[in-house]
């Protein structure tokens, strides 16, 4: 038995320790009560919008209560949409939507990323005119949700099944994500037909990615092969991105740009062969620190030296 | 009553108007007589083709007969053929055929499209053997019709079963038109894979878009962001053109191409960023009145001066 | 009835005829039972793949029954797996199944070449972790073995389901493929999304092509149209090709790249419009033989002299 | 010309001819449009019934959506739900509900009797708690609609049709009725499984039906040879009638009774043999002129002299 | 406060009540438990079945693996198998599946009777080889099962979606149960086409009913008007009961009898109409208490006194 | 070695052995391509009649040449109608469709019987009006075929898989026939709803039995517990018959019969205790040698001594 001391020094930091786990545990029991409530504010926003466009529209409330009004949550929503619309006739529409639905409830933080989706729809794309019409028909974020669950699978080392449901992404989609790409929050994938992410491939947060962009590999064998994309890069359609390149945060790659060598951050590429707007030795540091937010595909053009017509 | 003199200065006047309103009416009905006759004559040219197919490929007879031969007229094996392709588990057939047809029993206009469509790919594409086959087998074709019939719902302000039905065609045809793109007719969507075309896009008549194309927006907030797209032009594979540009009435613009600015009438413009061919300043103005239909695509690699291997 | 002497000056050569084709008969029915056993022994090895994942997968062992499990060979696996996806309800999967199963059987040259795309996939992909994840989840191996079946269907004169089927491939894989293109075996389509080849393209062995790629026409009339891609080239992701160029064996297209015109042996093209690794006068020509099977898309980038970022 | 007085004469008569004619045409057209009164005020009423229950479950709130609450009329809706219950891999769903909105709309009182049996169950039948409940639930009911439009097509001798129509009610619903039966208004098919009619059978208004009844030939070649059944029967679970026979206005048969000869008005017929309550020379004739609408099944027991127990 | 002594006088039986509560909570844990391992052991049982069985006849090892192998429990395979059985276009699988997991999570007493019924069928028809064959393949045990389903939510007043399910059951399994009527377990419905069963009849337990038979009402208004069927009872082919009329414990009831009047019990009743075998006065009482089980349909035919032929 | 005398007797004998077995070869030879003939007439009958139909009836043109016209015999043609008609969610149609045809050609008796069958269907029932119209549409008909197929297996102790099909049979058609049970050719179901045959029953040829039949069991444990049908026999409508009895040839039934005990050849057995015509002792025995052939179910009324309504 240690000296009274000893167990006076220690009890502090002992307390300390406890204390700091235990408001540890407060916080994140804050935060995980925050993003429910926050998930529920929008499947309330959600099913509002619904309501109102089935009540305008009768042909379309079949669908809409199908989809969206008959559920009790955003989770069930999606696994109910996903697993329709991913199902095939050797694929049945009941085992995905099993599957989908306990992916989702043993791991919130997949619901959470759904939510910052949704408001990155909404907020990014003008076209987006409610949180439902994203939720139901926008096929980039729903190829986006189904990744999330075969790649959850994927690290549950249930790589079949994982690569069975990327297949059926990309048929249904157009959309080819591999089950191992890691991917953020808050993604926005505009259009999406012809999106393909490669093995290795990371994203960050805030990241918008317009359609027909490519994440490839180089083709060697295995390995980390494939680009490094930052917190709120926006990538231009038909950008095509390979190797294991690093897109820095706040970076810009114009459309049809073909990229091989990294982007600093808050740089702008262009071209195929890319070039950097501003030049290779000092090239324009944009404001915009989250591009993928702003989505300004088109402001660099003054000072694209080159781009005459 | 007014006086007789008055009443005779009067009548000419009136009798003018009303002669004037008598022959536009009735040119109108000859105008839409011819237009049913034409109309009815390549119905009958479609069925002829099937009827010819049929008996010579009885494995392909049943699929001919429930998607043009059983049926009355062009409209009908249309709305069938598109309700059963965009139908799901969630928006069944028989709603989608019962919509398709209202549609085009109301507005005999996009009929006429359709047929000037048909005979588009007729035309341009050496490929297209038959009126059957671009009507059974053209993705870009169809999608464009079940497009004309979501812009429809969106000029009626039933804006969430046209962005339901948008969202089908992006999936089942990889094709993504924007229900509010105003498109003409004489349009022939070649391939079709990956075309996006948004909001505010404007495309004239007799246009011919080869797939890949993205006429997009600018990322900027809500307005009149897309291009507009000139009577006669041909938009090369893969070509993007993002912005309110103006591509003018019967220029060329090069597969692979990445237009930010406006293209004069008649200029052609190659490369990314895409340049003039004959410069800036001086543009070559090619001949062509309607390169969308004589589809020459490579002709002006002469006349690309650095185009060099 | 001939002299003795003419008979006996003739037997020799009848007999080294007789010979000749006797021993061209033995080789053949030796290179078709080498390639019977190629084909078992690698369907032996896709079983024991499916077998060991539905045993570590319950959730996809009815998948991995119904589709290579329950199937006597791989033709009965692959006209089933084919069937079931290119199916409309139009078109009916019993029908498809027939087709298909009945086409492979009446040529063993499809079997053999499906044989060596699986081949080429699970050896230059590095995603590709078993035969049987191609064979149920590559829809660029599933479209080139469809098309296959689409093309005999054409060289019999059975163009209208030809191109019924076309078009079911087409919409459902995204892989646009003219029932007419000849294309060699030993294909990788990675990814596929977009590709589009045309009617009067020709595609040698070992070959490999990224998603996106078009092997286009020049729009002129019919005739002789489309690319020809020689043995072992690698196209890249999203590389456009038009008109009847020739791409020399083992050459490598970079991504992105617009070509319209040859390209010699074992040469690279980058850039749009696409130029010579080392100048069109001097190219440098790459030590691969068959790039199309090293895959590597990159490494040409310490030579592309004007690339630069 | 005839004389004046021959005018005269006919003068009258024929304006009372006219008159009568007008008269005539005046009361159709008044019943027509009662009956189209009666038709949109039922219609209405079930919409209210479905919109009640959505509110309530919001589970089948999609199912009543696109079965009933999307419709604008009574004819869309039915056709609509038979297309999809009658539909099958070879009869498409858009086919039947085209077939049977045309035959609705083209014969008026299909679409009366539909109202007289929708009426006939909610009145007769306890267990019916709603119109809607008939229109989306009950076999019996939607065999017979179905039934009365193959009648259509038999009588326009598009006999194919009719027939192949008749195999799918009765796979469906196992409900077996010759498109050639005639049957009258007001029919209640209660539980309906195994009703059997043949095709020269006919039934008159206001008759109901239990299930498992056969109305049977006698097997004997061509000609009439099935019973007639006066309006206002009840016909008992499992009765079979078999032959020309004549079942008398008002009659009863009891449950599970063979009938082979005629049965005379308002009398009751039990057992297997069946025999005559009261016996064959003095049968009792009961008060209830429609056993059909009273369906007063067993109240004839304590007359039946040797049923015991 | 109450004094001491009232305290102290309470203390005992406040004691005793939280005794008795405490091992009446006890008691159904212990029953709860009990029944949670019979259907464990049950269920591995089936899985040991159909792993077998899946193994000797790979054609049928998919629908093995789909409906049995793939689940983790007897209540997932039922719901999967019945979700899938019972769904249509317009009621989604996903939708029943969801629906029926939720019930019988909810109310562990369907998932015991659930077992009792496997057992019953097992144990009581020749021809039922496993228990799996009953799962997979008896839709008098499907019925059964889905009915329960509709009951509960009838009783939870769910009245129109008990009343959609019932209305699928009717149709998919040509058995007619009544959602309000009430059903025991140990249940065989053997064959079961067309077994029709009203709203106020009541079943109790370890009853087999033969297929044909109706408990049916008596067509009076509103009421209690059906059938009560007691404990043991077996009820022959094609057996029409009618009214309110009480079948005692034990009694039987011979193939195509019709009963109007009470039945005693163990007694058996025969023909059309019926007698008790035996005669009214004094009829005979069979020995076997539970002829439900024993399943003896014919053995009174010695006894029956005027059964000649 | 035997003796030469020995050799020499036997010679003879084994000549004759040889000629007696070359000549029963030969006779089955002679016997198998006649069936094959008159197979083939009869195909060629079915296609003209479905040419026909499709050509009055372009809206079923498309489902006469998917089920008939588009198939080169009629077991592809039988295969494909009931791999459509039985398969389900988790029973695919190509799987049903590759076992049926694989059976059909493995034991040519089974086109055999089918063809009697299509043959007994078209004479006997007057409501049939070509054999295309029995193929098609005759649930009777088909569910026979599909039992065979089902027997066959059984035989092969594939027991799960018959089971499997069985219990499809029962749910499609309303026909309950166990795969163990023996059928003739030359059968009619006849309506077929609610049919019932035991797993030990046998039924001869040319029998014909009317809806809601039950051939069933004694309840008793395993063994022989089924009626055995002899040729030729009627058994109407609703008839019941228990227990391992024999039916005669030639014997009728009367509709809604209960029949436990046997009946002698060409008798007529009545109602429910049945009973024979013309008495126990000396029952009346019909002239027709075949009842299940001239389908005479009432004649026997007049001698009926007790029918008496």
């Amino acid at each position: 038995m240690p000296p009274a001391g000893e167990l006076q020094h220690q009890s502090p930091s002992k307390d300390k320790q406890s204390n700091d786990a235990q408001s540890a545990e407060a916080a994140a029991a804050i935060a995980a009560a925050a993003a429910d409530a926050e998930a529920a504010g929008l499947w309330t926003q959600i099913k509002a919008e619904a309501r109102r466009d089935a009540e305008a529209e009768p042909a379309l409330a079949s669908y809409l209560y199908s989809t969206i009004l008959s559920h009790s949550s955003l989770e069930r929503s999606i696994s109910f949409h996903l697993g329709n619309k991913l199902c095939s006739s050797t694929l049945l529409s009941t085992l995905l939507y099993d599957l989908f639905l306990n992916t989702f409830t043993s791991d919130p933080s997949l619901r959470n990323a759904t939510v910052a989706d949704l408001r990155a729809a909404r907020v990014r794309d003008p076209a987006c005119i409610s949180f439902s019409h994203c939720l139901l028909n926008y096929k980039g974020f729903l190829a986006i949700q189904a990744h999330r669950i075969s790649h959850k699978l994927w690290t549950q080392t249930r790589k079949p099944l994982a690569l069975a449901l990327h297949s059926r992404i990309s048929e249904v989609f157009a959309v080819d994500i591999h089950p191992a790409a890691k991917i953020g929050k808050g993604i926005l994938l505009d259009h999406a037909t012809g999106v393909v992410i490669g093995e290795t491939a990371v994203i960050g947060n805030n990241v918008s990615i317009l359609h027909h962009v490519t994440l490839g590999g180089t083709g060697k064998a295995c390995g980390d092969r494939h680009p490094k994309i930052g917190d709120g890069c926006l990538i231009g359609a038909g950008a095509t991105i390979l190797g294991n390149v690093k897109i820095g945060a706040g970076a810009k790659v114009g459309a049809g740009s073909v990229v091989l060598i990294d982007i600093p951050p808050r740089a702008t590429a262009v071209g195929n062969p890319a070039r950097l707007v501003g030049g290779k030795e000092k090239p324009t540091i944009h404001d915009e620190e989250c591009p993928g937010e702003t989505m300004d595909h088109t402001s660099f053009i003054s000072e694209w030296s080159d781009y005459i017509i």
